[in-house]
């Protein structure tokens, strides 16, 4: 019980303080976006290192002091007695008006979930070790066998479904085992996972198969981090071309602003786009018709891209500036114009073979 | 091949109609709320008899008869490859521009989608069954073996992940093998279900649990109605104790306004609400403290939904008349309060044994 211990260190450093007469203090990594930078080393966006106190004995931080050892004593809880809630079971879980009072130690969820952030810098821990589950998206099949929860499930034979990916994929939960596949694909779309998936596209082409649904949950980018780092496994990531698809890649590849802390973890800076490029609309001969005018807003969050430190690679900023000046996008499924089975059939087998991808 | 016939018929008597000299129509059922009804009788909400003729030699509606005729002919293709797609793929499949002219077969998938929905109704052919994929959601586990596009899958052993339900669960695709199950158990919520395939409640109450992830995908619709109407499973349904939780509900079991004339196939008329009941609070003990308080636009919903024919019933207006007295309302993750396990140990046994369940 690693992470039992972890807490009940915090606790006593605190107690601790308490005996020797001291205004106890936590001492809590700060998460504004003046302590976020871009680690040009290691790829991934991380947490600087400045800090900062969380008095006892300080009007505007009793009440979050409290709360920070309420949630702490919940999760040793969660830990002690192996069972996982939601982020929104532990608000309603720890919420109680305080004997005497009128005060309710918290008042709304938006209260308990930064106190959870907190604990995960401070305490090095995922949320999912600390056995809190949050939202979860994504599907998983391919030339893998897997244990999840003690079930061991072989991902070659999952149907048209799939493996729901659960929010906790952590070592103790999800175990990788026989593993064939040579890479890892991650679509952003679930109608173009199907559309792999019933063509066993991943069976032709030994891999593992997973698509995000949008921008990765927690528990997607984890795995995919693991299968990278664990597994040795090549990561390619496929989107539409536009700039919310290139951003879907650039959390999985670089770690998010919101979830800095959490980059060593969740981030795979390996990760490589194989598309949809813009110029892939040569390459690939595909008709203007499916293209898709850029609206204000596309444009506007285009110019924040190319301004991130981690889009500056000349190949990136070349893709964006084309976007811009074709003035449109393109979808994954327009794909489709060419024949339903074109993706699957010649694009990505064309892309694979050339190692066509941008960084 | 029933299915390509269907189509064929179709196409067939609009070349009759041509070889006559007669000016070639289609008929299709309307699906507007006027021609929309709940029927007692079955307990669904159903359409109406009444239908339109499109023509082709009609100002109006000549474009709309070429797009039916172009996406029947795209559903028999798909139907005699045996492959599947997204209505947006369908979409970009079929666009293009009319040689010799300037006008596009379509322009944006919000003409394609009435389409297919024109189609479904006139040949009484859900779009799943025309190899046409949609948004999916929700997941399984529990007492069943089915097979899925061929792969056996024991729900009894799939982790904490979970079977993702497919977007089409037809029988040629989904089939039921061994199930003990005594019921089927639907939950709103994703985080739910989690808390309660972890504690294994499937395997203690023999039954099959599915969450719905908020308010049900067709396929899980049809999932729900096949577990039902061909193991004759009882169903019950967990939600939230608010206005947005019981339409989930109602949905599953009367079938939706929008998809009226999918009823027969998608609804479960003998679904019973197992709660939350906001009489729940007082039988279970629940602290004030984690209620919620109506907001203008529930208490508006909450209204509506006490119009509704199929919400007639005194149990359900004696349920919506309390909410709005007490002026608010319940999650589920709020039974939390009680004790983490609360509701895997005392609330749904209580309820089950009880049968104390809303029509």
């Amino acid at each position: 019980m690693k992470r039992v211990k972890k807490i009940e260190r915090l606790a006593k450093k605190v107690l601790e303080q308490i005996r020797q007469m001291e205004n106890p203090f936590i001492e809590i990594p700060i998460r504004t976006l003046k302590n976020i930078e871009y680690d040009e080393k290691t790829g991934r966006i991380i947490l600087k290192g400045e800090k900062g106190k969380r008095y006892f004995l300080r009007v505007g931080q009793a009440r979050k002091f409290m709360q920070t050892l309420l949630v702490a004593a919940k999760v040793k809880e969660l830990l002690k007695e192996d069972v996982s809630i939601s982020i929104r079971d532990l608000y309603y879980a720890l919420k109680r008006t305080i004997p005497g009072t009128r005060e309710n130690t918290f008042d709304e969820q938006n209260e308990s979930d930064p106190i959870i952030e907190d604990l995960e810098v401070t305490l090095n821990m995922l949320r999912e070790e600390m056995h809190l589950t949050c939202d979860r998206k994504g599907y998983a099949a391919g030339n893998i066998t897997i244990v999840d929860a003690g079930d061991e499930l072989d991902l070659r034979r999952m149907g048209a479904g799939g493996w729901g990916i659960p929010s906790n994929v952590e070592k103790d939960r999800v175990k990788f085992k026989e593993c064939e596949a040579e890479f890892v694909l991650v679509v952003e779309k679930d109608a173009v996972w199907q559309r792999l998936n019933e063509d066993k596209f991943w069976k032709k082409h030994n891999c593992i198969l997973i698509t995000t649904k949008g921008q990765a949950a927690r528990g997607c980018r984890r795995l995919i981090h693991r299968l990278h780092h664990e597994l040795k496994l090549p990561v390619y990531v496929l989107t539409d071309a536009d700039p919310w698809g290139m951003y879907i890649y650039s959390v999985i590849k670089r770690g998010s602003i919101n979830l800095a802390y959490l980059s060593e973890k969740l981030a795979t800076p390996d990760a490589k786009f194989i598309g949809l490029s813009i110029f892939d609309v040569d390459k690939f001969g595909i008709s203007k018709n499916v293209t898709i005018k850029l609206k204000e807003i596309d444009k506007k969050r285009i110019a924040e891209l190319m301004n991130y430190e981690w889009f500056k690679h000349k190949r990136w900023q070349k893709e964006f500036k084309e976007m811009l000046r074709r003035g449109y996008k393109l979808e994954l499924e327009a794909l489709s114009n060419k024949g339903i089975r074109f993706i699957s059939d010649v694009y990505l087998p064309t892309k694979l073979k050339e190692g066509d991808f941008l960084p």
